[in-house]
């Protein structure tokens, strides 16, 4: 297993397994072009992401309150999405996009569906799950970076690249602080190919995850 | 209206109306008592109120996606309630506690279930409950401040009264800013019963707010 730092801080160089491995399938094309047209609706459905994101957390960290590692490594992972939601939010502000609802693509509800309900299955699935999540935003991320037609913007999704790599190793090395490594890893390449197949149909509207 | 810092700071001078003028009742003796002599019990109950408060924030900013103002100070507010959150579980690391679940005292679901179900009274109603919450929260951790025989901790639980007595201001204001003044005043002074009819008979669990 890897060193992991005991600072609430996540240390970038001890978890960061390689993202684009654990994705089965890369991003279409198709999903870069209907982004690139619709920048300021993947803004507000990104800023979802993020408060979704710090939600996932703080609710795992409710459903384990013993779990020490768990709740140490998601507290910080929450601080930082609640950050992101901010940034995000400065963004809409900039561009004088209204806050509001967003109606939710099935990729959410599709992944949840995949976690087993009994434990100890449950928190494993919910572990990778989460991880596979934070491994996409950070492909989708890096993508947006590479075709904004704003270079402040696409620096700015530059910057959160990182950390969403970061966080899929979180989860991942959570995964494999209380589950075997070879049972984690057979269960990863199942939802693997589980992700891919959710996203190989494009959704009608422009998500950061349809 | 109070003047609201745009900046995702809570700005403490522009939101602070008195805190203890909210409060119906104050803390019995027996309360103090009982904390003191459970200090460590109460460290993890609080460690779970911090988490709880975060989550509360969250869950608002989920169901009131459009109120720009509202998003934008609970999302300060939830991310201070984290860095709270993570303070508390330091001082459970220092004084050897393990994390873990703890049975929640009936004050919770005592409060919320004064929130009226129907939009609008359900927006007031949750913002004035939380800052209920938050005005017996700065109350008590003061009495811990004054009470603790460790000066360490003394010192940790006045350096967190100040935050509870902002976020009391930051539920006030957001309260005024959706609802007419005459409409909050008579709603707090209600909902400002309740609480303490709640906290009449002292739960026998040594609780923040038993
Ligand atoms: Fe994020
Ligand atoms: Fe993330
Ligand atoms: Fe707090
Ligand atoms: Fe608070």
């Amino acid at each position: 297993m890897l060193e992991i730092s005991k600072n609430s801080e996540l240390s970038a160089s001890s978890v960061t397994p390689p993202t684009i491995v654990a994705l089965k399938q890369p991003t279409s094309q198709a999903w870069v072009k209907m982004a690139i047209a619709n920048l300021d609706t993947i803004l507000l459905d990104h800023s979802h992401c993020e408060r979704k994101a710090a939600g996932v957390a703080l609710n795992l960290m409710f459903r384990y309150p013993s779990n020490t590692q768990l709740v140490r490594m998601l507290t910080a992972i929450a601080r930082e999405e609640l950050e992101h939601f901010e940034q995000v939010n400065q963004w809409l502000e900039r561009r004088h996009i209204p806050l509001g609802h967003l109606s939710a693509p099935p990729y959410g509800a599709g992944m949840k569906a995949q976690i087993r309900p009994q434990e100890p299955q449950r928190l494993l699935d919910s572990l990778l799950v989460s991880g596979l999540i934070e491994a996409r935003s950070h492909e989708r991320l890096g993508l947006l970076a590479n075709h904004s037609p704003d270079p402040d913007l696409a620096k700015f999704y530059r910057s959160l690249m990182a950390s969403e790599a970061r966080h899929y190793g979180v989860y991942w090395v959570l995964a494999n602080t209380y589950f075997e490594r070879d049972v984690v890893k057979e269960r990863l390449e199942e939802l693997a190919v589980a992700e891919s197949e959710l996203l190989e149909t494009l959704h009608p509207e422009p998500r950061i995850h349809s």
